[in-house]
This record gives C-alpha cells, structure tokens and sequence, in this order.
C-alpha cells in the first residue's frame, strides 16, 4: 500500500504530473491486451529518467511495493497487469531515439520508443530491424524486449533477443548497470543481456537499449499456396526447410480463420480452401527469384491446390496485413478471444494441428488456427464468452491439453507472448520443478522482495486456471 | 581434498578405469592452453552418462569438492585450470552425435563431439554449423559453449549463443534440467539456456545439447587486400559495413603477424606491407561476385596498395589455413605467448590498434596484432618470457592499458576468450562493481557452495595480476 508519505515522496521524484491515481487512471492500467485479468494499481508513475527509475525502484525496494514496468501493454500472456497493485510505470517521456550509429549498425533507444517508428526510421535509409511482432503499430521496444518478442520474420532473422546488444537497467535494489554494447562479440561474464531479454520486467527495468541492425533486403517476394489439406500444408513447411530454404516468412491460416480474415480485409482471399501458406521471401533480386521458384515447386508436389505470386507490392503489402490482422478480425467474433501461442519443432506442425482440431472438438470449443508455421509457433484461438462459465471451463481444460500436447512433441507452451500470469500455472509442463527452482532461485538472487512485476512466471498458490480475476 | 571414502565412491560410480589421480595423469591435467597458470587436480574422472555426472555432482556439492569440467583445454582464459584443486571432468565417453534432424535443421550431440568433425559431418550433407573458433580441430562441442566460442565466421554469422536451441545440464545440486528445445521461438520462463552458454562451467554441466543448423551458403569467395597503413585497413573494415555489406570473414593481420605466418606457412603472403584484410564472402553466386565487386572498389577507395581475388578454392584455403595458424606461429618466436581478445565496436578498430602499439612501445613489449576486425575483435597477442621478471611485469601493464583502453571505447576485456581465471582481475572494467555484485548473486544463487570451477570469473583478493602461479 502506497501510505501518504510514500506518496509525497514518489511525486518528489517524478513531479505532480507524472504520479495519477484517480479512478480512472488506475482503471486504464488495470488490464492489458489479455482478457480475464484485472486489478487496480494504486498509482501508475511516469519517471522522466533512469535517475527517476532508480530513484522509484529504490523506495519501492525499502517497503515492498510492486512495481509492473509497462510499455503499450499489448502482450497477451497478462504480463503487464498489477496483480498484486502497486505502480504501474510508464515511459511516455523515454521514448527517444538516441542514435543511430551506420558504422557499428546499431541504433541506441530508450524503452518508450514506437517500435514501428523505429523500424521505419531505420528502412528509410537502408537499414533493417527484423522483428516484426503483430502489435508493432502500437508496442513500444521496451515492452519487447521485457517479452522477448516475436514475429513474421522469426523464421529467417530470429527474435528480439537476437538483436540486442546491449541494455541500461535498473535492478531490483536500483542500482543502475550497462551489460554489452556495440559489440558482435563480448563474453565478460554471464549474458545478462539476453538474461534480462524475455525476464517480463521481472528482473528489472530496461532504461536503454543498444540494438543490432542488418542491411535491408535488396528485394521482396510474396505468395500464396492454396490447400485443401490442412496436413499437406503443414508438411510443405518441413519440406521447403529440409529442401534447405528459409523463407523470411512462413505463415499458415485455416480456413476458420480465412473466412473471418477476408470478412475484416475483403482483399480477395480464398475461403473455399482448408488452408493457405502465406510465403515472403527477401534478398537480392536474383536469389529471391530463385528461392520462389523453388518454393512454387515444392508447394505444388505437396498438394497445393495453386500458388500465387503476388504481383506487385501493393499486393504483397495487402496480403501481409491481412496476416498481421487476424487477432483484430477473430476477436469481433465472440466478446472473448484467447489467443494462444503453443510452439513445436516444425516438423510436427502437422500433428499439432491435428490435435488442436481434435482436442476443440472433444470439448466443444471454438479454435481458429493460424501463426508463424515456420518457427513451429501456432496460434490456436479461442473465440468464447468469459461471461459463460461452463464455456470457459471446457476452454481452459482444452488450453491446458493443447499446451500438454505441445510439450509432448518436443514443443514450449510459449513460443513468444511469454508466461506472465496465464501460463505460469503451465510452466511446470515445459521445465519440470527442477527448471522451475533453478528459474526461482535466480530471481530471488535479483530481486529478494519480489518487487519487480511479482505474479508472473511464477504460479503461487493454485494451478491449472485460466482466469485469475474476472473483470 | 577427496579422502579415501569419498575416493571409493566415486570409483563406485564410474568405474575404476575411469578415475585417475596417478601423478603423470594429474600433471596433463594441471594446466591449458593458457600460458603461466598450473595447479594440480586431486583427480580426473571420466564419467559414461549424465546420471554419472549427476551422481558426482551431487557427492562433490556434498563434501564441497571443486568440479572443472574440461574439453579440449584449448581455451586461452585459463577457464580449466584446477586451480583450488578438486576433480577435472572429462567427457571422452560423452562424444556422440546422437542425431541430425534434416526437418528442424538441428543437430543434438554430446559435450565431447569434436567441433570440426561436427561441422564437416553436417557440411557433408548441404548443412552449416557456422561458429568456427581457430581451436576447432581439437576443441570440443561443449567446451565451445562453456566459453561461448566465436571464431572467423562471427560477424555474419554470430557466435555459439546464437547457434544453442536447447541444453541438458547437470546443476550443481545435481539436478539433471533441460532448457529450450528444437524450437526457433520459446519464451517459457528466463532464458536458462543462453546464460548458461558462456557461463564458463562456473554454473553448470552440459550433458547435450541441441544445435541449430542452416542450409550451407552455395558458394564462397577469397580475397586479400594490402596495406601500406594500417589505419586504412581499419578504416576499410567499418567502411564496408558502412556500405550495407557483411562479409562472412573479415581479418585483419599487421605486418609482424604477416612474417611471421608467412614463416610458417610459406604461401607467399606479402610481408613487405604493413597490414592485410583477408575477405570471405559466401552465399549464392550472384551475390557473392557482386558483394566481392563492391568490397574491391571500397579497398581501393580506402587506400589499399592491392586486391587479390583467390582464383581457387584451393588458394582460398590456403589463405584461411594460414590465418588460422596466427597463433601457432607467433608462439614458435619466444617462451611464452600471452594472447589477448580486447574488443571494440567496429568504427574504434582503427584507434584500437594505434593505441595498442602505443602502449607497447610506452612498455617495451612485442606485440604483433591481428584478429576479427569485422567483429572489433582484435588479438594482441604478446610474445615474451614468462621467466624474465621485470618485463612480464612490463606486459602486465601494457595488457592492463589495452583492456582499459578497449573499456574506453566502447568495448570489453574480452570478445570470445572468456574471463576464466586470466581476465578475472579485470571484469570490473568492463561491468562496474554493481554489475559484478549482480553475477556473483546469480553464481550463489546456482551454486551456494561454490564447486563449480571456482576462482573462475569472480577475482578472489588481488586484483590486477596476470600470473597467479607460475609453473
């Protein structure tokens, strides 16, 4: 509890107007992108700088007060939400692009950049920051980075852990540390940097961020393969990789959610089919060409139905909206949407479909299928009413067998929304108690009060539950 | 110590053939590649299966006996030193390549495979395995990511981080985990299995591991620019990166490093130049001549006397055999050859090397340089007499003024060598003393007892030595 005093002091810190906590400030932090979890902060802060974040971090350190860093709160894994109140902090005013260095290819960042204005500042003069996760428009990089997010491009270019190559943090007690740099190779001492990637503001709070930059392809290319077999699209994915093609992205839809896409973008998909590959691929032109060639063939001896190159970037560009659009045109269907990020090696994407088919239908529940096919990372979605008790109460016992299913190919429960509060009463399935002991000691070892987002990725007391607090 | 109980017990779990403590076996492993750092283990075990390591683990956590686990020993930190005595790990019966996964494009394989057999067994089938550390004929897999291995092939490709999907590791409680899996996303909880790359067996036993694989770049190209100044061979490293091209290799030799391979190889390299850049470009072969095009023009641009395209696969080899035996030859020239990694971002490498034979003229030490400038990745490498008193104490305080220099701009006390026991006085450079507190919290988190190769990493009293014991 934030007593009055602590309240005086805090504002000291950050200044009058960047402390709120009317009702309705704390109601706009209550929730995140993911449904079913809420509950109030008792005041959201907006530090002006890493000082200020220390500064904070450190009277929340001496009397036990959460704090939940947040970023535009889009990730879907409740990994944002104040469980256990406290502060809410918000970087509204670290949101500047400090540099962009086009010897070392990097760019230096505060957490509250756009990160879709940053991808878009960099292209412009011809460099390239790869991943791309479906929320770019409004997630800010601090966010992920805290998520470790994902993305279209994983597949070829990787995820964000990839590209960062140095971060400022605040830890726990609020000692400020730089860990990396602009450096391909640096091994002094354990990689807290990629440690602290994917930690979902449970280690600390990212103040700045030195990430890695590529030249931007010459070229792209995009197409459309056409199935009537959910299976013999799945098996064309581990085909192209085994015929030795990485593809920038390998997306898959089925047909649930290739009707409710094209219903939202009306650009022409075809919804008479049982599934589609949505393929890119970038490079120099010549390989390009090449690698779609290529791609056509094993597509068509596969068993599509046809291929479609895309003929211009206009429609290219049409295509891969309407991919990155899917969670929007699923979610106008029922009032609750679960969107789940089950991953397996990409050879058993076929099996995973499958069974998430097979497991919907044994509990009578609705699940669109769609996701990065290539990196193995499905998103099965749930279209339901939280408001249905019985509904959800199937849901989650289909949730939880699609996660066990996962686990048993060789699979994660997460492939890149991370564990936050929704999965954390799975995580036991993907590291055993052992994983889970030597996870905890470690964060123990930074944060001994549990100050720093406490909730997420550790189950406290009950398992197997998809909704903690109903709003 | 290891008492004769204890003894016994051990021998009880690995047989009697595999426990070792005969003066001459304990004398071949009292030391490593790394100059002036000698200390006798209690005992050698060879263990035949994870659960024997477990099993010793757990006796070792028990009577608090130290644990160095050792590959080839090749690694130049003085990583797998016993230096408090204790049991030194081999893995001669882990050295299997348990499988290739053509699907997943993931190879899983045992700590004692042998890198180069690794990598010539997957490139026998149209695979890579890019991370190439110049040690790789006799180093083995587990060792390379104990130490994060980088090599030639960092800048375009990264290091061993980038290549771990997946770890078996003993804990030192003796729990057997698993992290990751044949997954390109996965963000179930931290990321268990990039920190404990590199983590220098300081946390950890690897008892497998699974490794990611791409398809085999089509085709490659060689060539050798010369120099007249060695500033515009720095300068040409971050020109053509400036230049959106990112060569596989790009190696930078001074011109004492140059006689002396060419002493030693005899292929004709020039050594009336003052430094070279030896260029590798792979990938499809449009892309290939027209990127070997451009890094031409810009050699050129950029000062160098003279480009020469190796017209043969075979005078490719040549070329990169002979850099590859840098070390080799350079420690042919006195008794003791200290060499070193300090790193920079890219755009410094030009104020690295000045300031490096700067400072050994300031000492009076000879100190040839050559290393991965592509990466900022330099090795001074300095060759001296570890008996000669006073001037190791000179080559103390040149190597101290060269880590403190690369600090200065931007850069770390080491790129891919590791801190082992030989940079430990130094990481405080690099990280601060907040930062070091931050990874000692994390190594007691792990390993309360502390029997995970101690004296690795964390300086126990005396800061600012380069020769703990001298042999």
């Amino acid at each position: 509890m934030i007593t009055d005093s602590l309240k005086m002091k805090l504002i000291s810190i950050v200044g009058q107007e960047n402390y709120e906590d009317s009702p309705a400030s704390k109601l706009v932090y209550s929730f995140d992108a993911t449904p079913n979890y809420q509950a109030m902060p008792d005041a959201i802060l907006s530090p002006r700088n890493k000082n200020e974040v220390a500064d904070i971090v450190k009277l929340c350190n001496e009397h036990t007060i959460p704090i939940v860093p947040r970023g535009s709160g889009t990730n879907l894994s409740a990994g944002t939400t104040p469980l256990e109140g406290g502060i809410v902090l918000l970087f509204k005013h670290l949101d500047q692009i400090l540099e962009i260095d086009q010897e070392n290819l990097t760019i230096t960042v505060q957490p509250g950049v756009n990160t879709l204005e940053m991808i878009q500042t960099v292209e412009e003069i011809g460099l390239f920051y790869p991943p791309d996760p479906s929320s770019m428009k409004i997630s800010q990089i601090g966010g992920n980075i805290s998520e470790n997010s994902g993305g279209l491009r994983g597949l070829k270019y990787g995820v964000t852990r990839d590209y960062v190559l140095g971060l400022e943090m605040v830890l726990p007690n609020g000692e400020i540390i730089k860990t990396g740099g602009k450096l391909a190779k640096d091994v002094a001492g354990y990689d807290l940097t990629r440690l602290f990637v994917g930690s979902e503001g449970t280690l600390g709070i990212v103040t700045e961020a030195i990430l890695k930059l590529i030249p931007k392809p010459e070229s792209k290319k995009t197409m459309l393969a056409l199935y009537d077999s959910m299976e013999a699209a799945a098996q064309t994915v581990s085909t192209i990789i085994a015929n030795r093609v990485i593809p920038a992205t390998l997306e898959f839809l089925d047909q649930p959610t290739l009707k409710v896409v094209e219903d939202f973008s009306k650009i022409g998909l075809p919804t008479d089919v049982e599934a589609v590959l949505l393929i890119e691929q970038d490079g120099p032109v010549q390989s390009v060409q090449a690698d779609m060639e290529k791609m056509t063939a094993i597509c068509v001896q596969s068993g599509a139905l046809k291929v479609n190159v895309a003929k211009s970037e206009w429609e290219a560009e049409q295509l891969s909206t309407a991919r990155r659009s899917a969670l929007s045109a699923l979610a106008r269907l029922k009032p609750t949407t679960i969107l789940e990020d089950a991953t397996v090696p990409r050879s058993e994407i076929a099996n995973m479909v499958r069974a998430i088919n097979e497991i919907a239908l044994k509990y009578q529940v609705e699940i669109c299928t769609f996701g990065h096919a290539g990196d193995g990372n499905l998103h099965p979605t749930c279209m339901t009413d939280s408001r249905n008790k019985d509904e959800m109460h199937r849901v989650e016992q289909a949730l939880e067998e699609i996660f066990q299913t996962a686990v048993s190919l060789g699979g994660t429960i997460t492939g890149e929304h991370g564990v936050g509060a929704m999965k954390a009463p799975y995580l036991h399935l993907k590291l055993g108690e052992e994983g889970i002991e030597a996870m905890q000691a470690l964060k123990h070892a930074f944060d001994p009060n549990n100050i720093m987002n406490p909730s997420k990725i550790f189950a406290k007391s009950s398992r197997k539950r998809i909704v903690v607090n109903q709003s």
